[in-house]
């Protein structure tokens, strides 16, 4: 359990004179900054001349903050290598798929896996982690920012050998990568892997295979720089050390994290999009099962660049974020960025601070942030949060299967957290689940939309289902094999066994006006589906209206103390979100899903536990207000005040903690 | 006349093991499948390694299959060439309109133009036809596949040497060119050949007369690749030669088949889109005039690709689809694919068998095709489809024309069929003529949105007026040079004296507010227009508002036993089409067009030619149901029963024959 | 003041024979065409083969044409240098923004600062001016043509080493550069100007000021380019200089006319977007004070290439067109072009004769303009038109920085054109000014959208102030330093002490729902904004509703005799307009602008001065004819008639000469 709750801000001191600092410092302590993130983007500060390396600015800064109780989480400056590393050099650059090369001028322009790059980015990672490792304040560390945010798979010949090295180590040998990709189709045939391309410029869609493989290949490099980066630390720091991510970016933070010691998350999400927000927090909880997570970067009002801006936050909300943060498993909740930026292309970026040294429109709501933070710290420091009963896995390389293979423009972000929506709205805790997470404790499990189930997972739910869990299946997982091909043996693989159907056809149903029925529910169905014939299962969606009319789209099967549920299409419209509302609630009636609160739409509770009591943190997110149902007689943990049971009602962007003693 | 009605499918059995191919020829066998077309991507099969060629897997094939009278098309490999042929050789590779080479793992990814390649191609297709070339089983050969595809016009350096012998034989002098283009515009000016840009990369558009040759002359290559290969097959086989084409690509169909035996196509137009199925059948069955077309490839149910997919159609239409083929002049009705691919970039693509080995959404309707073919395959091979009366032509080059010249989008493929459309919708039977199409026995016929008509076709075309034709000339058509240039005699050229009017003006009517009359009916006018000054013709369109306000939009002159007559102009909305409607009708009255039928919109009669009886086979393609009036007492041609004349009603994607005995 | 009002047309008298320029000749005798412009293209024909100049051709065109007093304006052909300029040279071409590099073909395709080009630019404008620069009726010279309308910033070799001579001349040293850009953001850093990277291929964005510096670069060299062709003209020929240009072209324009003697533009704005048409003879009247303008090119219908067209005008529009420019200031109105082309990508360009020789829908208006020309030519010739009291500032180097951060697809050019349309709507008489412009004379100036004031225009605009003007300065403008940084002394700069205010906040007001009150009016608020805390000054616009409710939007403050008026957020919707209308009739009000009539939306009325009297010129432009109120009794001034004061009807596109005698 923490010591404190963070509240903090991403700062470039190295920018500013000593007189812009000074300021910086007395409005820092206002808004009740405790710790701030630095040096980044500093790489040009640190190593101005190649190998002439000093890191003093940093060591005094910190030492200067920490004289002010405001604390360090310190950066290596790999995003943005000086001009010495980069001018003429070609060969450096990250190459694009159009097979552009990169240029300096702005950031993520080298690639990550060149070697002159990673030598001298282990030099000055070593050389930082010297100067500051052992400071007191530097409470923390955080590689590079942001890894391939701007960036996805780059196409350059360092990059073509480490492929070809790769695939060696995976495959073994050109004839089992040949079977596995089928390769024979479109005479693709490879004699050796040094013939095996990069997926750029050719008329048509490259081999799935290979598309998702590279990706992958893609993913497990980004993961090395950070394991290495992180080793280098260590050597000379105690301090954790995380990376700031999210889902949007081109890689699989799951395995970012594996090495890592706790995860952070940055967003810009609007207000408009708070289901978006509150995702990153159900998953990034998850990342690092035992550590709190942090934001490392949120903007006090917009995000902008010179070319687009967000829409600034209603007043209010920034609060209500931050009490969401740290209610739901969040240590930190830090502002990108402090001081505007005077230059660059990030200048309107919102921020705490103007550049020309003045509180922004956002600084009050940063004050709102910190008496709130102040008010619910006690609370959040002596409970944590309560696992859920309702989980959902989410998967960085089902992203990457769905990259490649996108059918109409689908985007495997957008489903899962629009497939989330739901379940927050149903008044359900929840928990997002990496691929690999421990399912002990869970009730109802959800795994849509990856479209490979590995061997790993699918004993791991099976196991978790005959526990007693309900695991509801799809749509469309389950349909590719680990190589991103078809299976051989069942539409599905070894799922159509362990549901006892016989997976019959799988299409689109988009433009077959089909009709699914679940619980006298009737709505529309979409996206690729599985259409089943029942073995031993019974069908319990049909599908009332359609080519396949009369067959299921649901079927449910006991195995073990639980059960497996296929969900073989995607209801959609209003109807079909009520039919999946009605699933959802059906299940969890059925597994005996009890962390559930009766809460109306866009207000949420977030339960977590005490030593001695259960309490829940109330959050209105869309500044509508709305009320939530007590179940017994409680107290506000803030004032000490009786609450009876009933309705409670809560207003615009308000937060409450509802203690319920243990009797 | 066929021997028989072919239903087949492609088939690629070089990518799965035995007990896969016996499963296939089991489920072949119960979907009635009597051809398969074989070998178009295999070439890494058969020549694994450079120089080691061995057929032994399609010979072998081919005889399995015979010995289940499943027949085989065999195809030659060249659109996927091997990786040996295309490593570390970009200067083989295919290069975009954007400067950029190609790479291996798709197809089409080479020039088909690279001598190299040539030689190869010429040496794999020796030995497939010396392989499999006599064996009786083989009953034709396809070239390729779907040339130009994915592909246009090729930028690499080969063909810019092409470029240059092609554009030398075409004008022979450097000044001709000259003149012809007029290159003095912007001093584009050449001394040699060899100076002339292929078009790339320029601030602005190029030249109208270099954009259009350079299509000319990549069309005319690719015939050219064909008649090579073509030429190569016929000393080892007897079996007739076709290529898988459509619309779409870019080649030039009539020149294309010019050298080949037979015609095909293949066709992935939803259930909504039927009328350009239809388009495709009356177009292709025009191609080689006393040859039945293939339908080379059609999806069971749905077509699709990793990024991509189309509506599965409703149960019944795949039924109407081929019914409707065979009517049409369709000697065969062939699927892609037979067996689902397992891997690569096509994997979820409609098949008939799944990739694991099961019947598919389609497969029952597979069915209902094959019990179709079997109920209509003596009516249909004991008659031909009637020569229509009325014609349209349709022309690559004209196409050509226009991807040079969009004006504001256009496309000429769309034109075509949105005009083709009106036809069909008025119940008339019709050609679609390919422009060099011998014109004899039509008694109307339209050439829409040709940029240029050629001294070769106005003649064919005066001759048919003088014979007693009607000629509606227009929109669009006749205001281009060959060159693609501008007539400096009149607006149309020669056609303004051919049709007795000045062609006073043309201009874009859109944004214009004009309004055309003709008998009555007022319609909005749209596209690039003519207005004419009749001189010995007469004005039958009038332009009733907008800034040419008083003048004509339509004249007719009578030039021997016909009439020429201008449509200038498109008209458009609602209105104009009936005004279109009403146009075909009163020119298709005067020039005594009979077959025609009443029939509701949505469902067709085809009119055929028995030896002593002409047969009409009626299919409802729009799933409404509809119904025909049979002019004369009638006998169901498939079970005998009387039909009295009047109201025939056909039920949703029904098809049905009468037969009208004669007297 | 001019001898003449000229009529005139783009003629190519090089693409056609003998024959047709005598039917030219003589339809332009008919047409009343009295000037031609020759020659920008024809380099080819010019200098065939390298050094081999003849100029004889138009030597010839010159005197034949002046023998049927049409004069010429001649051009220099550099847009177009010929095949062996460009031919197997690439690193003489223009290379775009993604890298490309420009082939032969179409124009604008060599890099303009390529020393080869400068050099055979230069022999061969001699050579023109040599041959036909004391020819008495060469009347003018236009260089090149539409400097960059179809590339922007090139991106050669040759520019980047002139890049970085200009930046070492701007900035002298690397490390004021650094300071300026704030480089050490990014770890962007330069050592030398040598290592500073033109504009391309970066993952994200450029350092804004990298971006509008290179742009700024651009512009400085091709008016350089500009210069330098001048200087070689003036040696063997008085007459004047020009070049036609644009507010959409890449250029700034007041640069690009300080060293040439007038000022020409070209436009093709529909007659829907007439607005835009008044825009630029009213900001073309002020690039040289002393000196009427031209129109060098607009269709006398449509606009069009090969891949777009223009709606043809309504009849009628034209005469409205050349009026208003004539009373606007024009000296000349001159159509693209005489004769259709034949060839090339620009034959569906509308012209006065077609390629075949005839009059096309043109020709009818073309006959109305020279009708009214010769009308109104007298009282033209013997007024100017009146100064405005009302002006808004035009800055091209503004729209560089808007292209650089244009927040959410901003346009520059857009948005003044519809902030000029409400001054044109209210009835006033306004000037569009160049930054440099002196503003001596008006009483009401405007400012919007210009990211950086410089010094020099805040402090003549301070004089202006502090003389009794009203300046009104925003949206947007001032929150940009020189270098496309942000101020760190105050969000504006010093233009907040001007105003004496405090700007507290900046930020985009879309998405926030916030809503603006300007004396009793309310709107939406939009773009991105400033909120201000008025010191001395007088909040006048409050926010009512949003995130910055209760503070001001605008204030104004008295210095000297005048007033600054912030205008920090733009008022939007229909009652934004209102409102800002309403701000511009008090602020107009209180400045004491009289230079204002009573006229009905779509007419406009302009002011001229005579010597004994003031001339109003009424065009109605949008086609729905209209009033305006004549405040005396006056005469029309072409035909004598009294007009007694009081309303006064104008017919559709009619125009009216309406005097005031001095009493």
């Amino acid at each position: 359990m923490s010591k404190k709750l963070y509240h903090g801000a991403a700062y470039y001191p190295e920018l500013w004179n000593e007189e812009a600092i000074e300021e910086d410092i007395k409005y820092m302590i206002e808004a009740g900054i405790n710790v701030v993130r630095m040096g980044e983007f500093a790489w040009s500060i640190i190593e101005k001349e190649e190998g002439k390396i000093d890191v003093t600015f940093f060591v005094d800064m910190i030492k200067k903050l920490s004289e002010h109780s405001i604390e360090t989480v310190m950066c290596t400056p790999t995003p943005t290598p000086p001009i010495w590393l980069t001018h003429n050099h070609p060969e450096r650059m990250y190459v694009n798929e159009d097979g552009k090369t990169m240029i300096h001028g702005s950031r993520q322009h080298i690639c990550t896996n060149n070697h002159y790059f990673r030598e001298k980015a282990a030099i000055i990672t070593k050389e930082i982690a010297k100067a500051v490792g052992d400071h007191p304040s530097v409470i923390g560390w955080q590689l590079d920012n942001e890894f391939k945010c701007h960036v996805s798979e780059c196409m350059c010949e360092t990059c073509k050998t480490l492929w070809h090295e790769w695939l060696e180590n995976r495959y073994e040998s050109i004839d089992r990568l040949n079977e596995a990709w089928g390769t024979h189709i479109w005479s693709q045939y490879y004699h050796s892997f040094d013939q095996i391309p990069q997926p750029i410029s050719t008329p048509f869609l490259h081999n799935s295979s290979l598309k998702t493989m590279y990706q992958l290949f893609s993913y497990e490099k980004i993961a090395e720089f950070a394991d290495e980066q992180a080793e280098i630390i260590r050597k000379y720091s105690t301090a954790p050390i995380t990376h700031n991510s999210t889902t949007f970016f081109h890689v699989d933070n799951e395995r970012l994290y594996k090495n890592l010691d706790f995860a952070s998350f940055d967003t810009y999400a609007e207000q408009s999009n708070f289901a978006a927000y509150l995702f990153n927090c159900d998953l990034w909880r998850n990342f690092k099962k035992n550590r709190d997570f942090w934001i490392m970067e949120t903007s006090p009002s917009y995000s902008a660049s010179l070319e687009s801006h967000a829409a600034p936050h209603p007043n209010g909300y920034l609060k209500a974020e931050a009490v969401a943060a740290y209610a739901l498993g969040g240590e930190a909740f830090c502002y990108w960025l402090w001081r505007q930026q005077r230059t660059g292309c990030e200048q309107p970026h919102g921020s705490v601070i103007s550049a020309w040294g003045k509180p922004t429109v956002g600084f009050e709501n940063v004050k709102e942030v910190e008496a709130a933070r102040k008010e619910i710290e006690s609370i959040i420091l002596s409970s944590k949060p309560l696992q859920a009963e309702v989980a959902i896995t989410y998967s960085d390389v089902a992203k990457a299967f769905m990259k490649t293979e996108p059918h109409r423009n689908l985007d495997y972000r957008s489903l899962v957290v629009e497939f989330y929506e739901k379940i927050v709205k149903a008044g359900y805790h929840r928990d997002l689940l990496p691929e690999g997470a421990d399912l002990q404790g869970y009730k109802l499990l959800f795994t849509p939309f990856i479209h490979n189930v590995t061997q790993d997972y699918r004993n791991r739910a099976e196991d978790f289902v005959k526990g007693g869990g309900i695991w509801i299946v799809g749509p469309i997982t389950g349909g590719r094999t680990e190589h991103h091909t078809i299976h051989t043996d069942a539409a599905l693989g070894e799922l159509d066994q362990l549901a006892s159907v016989e997976t019959l056809f799988t299409y689109p149903m988009d433009g077959t006006e089909s009709t699914g029925e679940f619980m006298g529910k009737a709505a529309p169905l979409s996206l690729w589906s599985a259409i089943f014939e029942p073995k031993e299962a019974k069908a319990v969606g049909m599908i009332s209206e359609g080519i396949s009319k009369g067959k299921a789209f649901m079927t449910e099967h006991s195995v073990g103390k639980g059960k497996v549920v296929m969900l073989g299409s995607l209801p959609t419209e209003e109807s079909g979100e009520q039919l999946l509302i009605n699933c959802l609630n059906h299940y969890a009636e059925e597994a005996n899903v009890v962390v559930k609160t009766n809460v109306t739409e866009g207000t949420i509770v977030v339960p977590r536990q005490g030593s001695n009591e259960v309490v829940w943190v109330i959050v209105n997110m869309d500044g509508n207000g709305g009320s939530v149902t007590i179940p017994h007689d409680a107290v506000n943990g803030i004032t000490g005040e009786f609450i009876p049971k009933g309705k409670y009602e809560i207003n615009s962007y308000e937060h409450k903690v509802v203690s319920f003693q243990k009797n």
